[in-house]
């Protein structure tokens, strides 16, 4: 397993991670398999979304905000929206190696979903 | 790596794919393992829901389609809640393989989710 | 393949299964590798999030529940609610096995997300 750091610079914020998972996934040697990426955060996520014109992420963040309820949350810490979204992005995604490379499409990239920066985060990558 | 290839019928669409996937399992020949299904795109997603009432895949598309706020989104293409929708599904999802075949429960179909269609898309299966 | 089964206790509610994994994945003896957490249902679904203030999964239950338009569905067993949730949350979630741990983050814990309960449920565990 290979874990990478990075930091986020708002407290919500889609980080591109393309080129740093590209060069683990090089580093690694892998020719044919799975790739695992995992975020060990419970206010962050990751997903795959558009990678040509930046105004997508700022529209998914600022979409999921909306999205999520206006009302009285319990959780003292003031961060409740920032969990929902961490749960209805997921916490990893899985990527198909072949021939050493992950088959994105034409125009995928790979982000980090930070929902309660900034921060430094951790990201976990894992192949079989 | 095996690639299907599928035309969408409307702008939303749920497809049910289930057969092409246990085809695909069918034909890979595995026994017991993990069966990665990765859809390419950014306007587009994957699913696992009730493959019994055709009603379900439709609520499913309506619900999601009244969750995404009406907002001013700034990406020129004016497909934003497209690229919302495939991010809150998600791109790819797990089957179980055990003993030749995908460990489905009774109720659960595969779905393509389309979001910007009608168009030509793909799905990429993998086995580990 | 092993498989769980867990009593739910309410229509909506997010039952802490991470010990039960935990224990899984030791008698499984595995040492480094990916272990698939699959949910068989589709008013059913997992996730990971908060472990220590039980505040945040009561929070996200809540969340879910405003999130989901109040519109007329179509399917005539009046929970479509729980299979847009079901599909929102997904119905899977991936462990990396390293070392022969979960590598979880010091927050997370591992959820089984009921949507249309009580009810009897089952959870499928996959190593690869």
């Amino acid at each position: 397993m290979t874990v990478l750091e990075i930091n986020t610079p708002y407290r919500e914020a889609m980080i591109n991670i393309t080129d740093k998972i590209y060069d683990e996934i090089k580093k690694s040697g892998i020719v044919d398999g799975l790739c695992t990426i995992f975020v060990p955060h419970t206010t962050a996520g990751i997903t795959i979304n558009e990678n040509a014109d930046p105004d997508v992420k700022d529209d998914i963040v600022k979409g999921l905000r909306e999205m999520i309820p206006n009302i009285h949350f319990k959780h003292m810490e003031g961060n409740s929206d920032a969990h929902i979204k961490a749960s209805v992005i997921g916490s990893s995604v899985n990527l198909i190696i072949d021939n050493g490379r992950p088959v994105l499409g034409t125009w995928q990239g790979i982000y980090f979903c930070e929902f309660d920066g900034p921060r430094r985060r951790k990201i976990y990558i894992n192949f079989v």
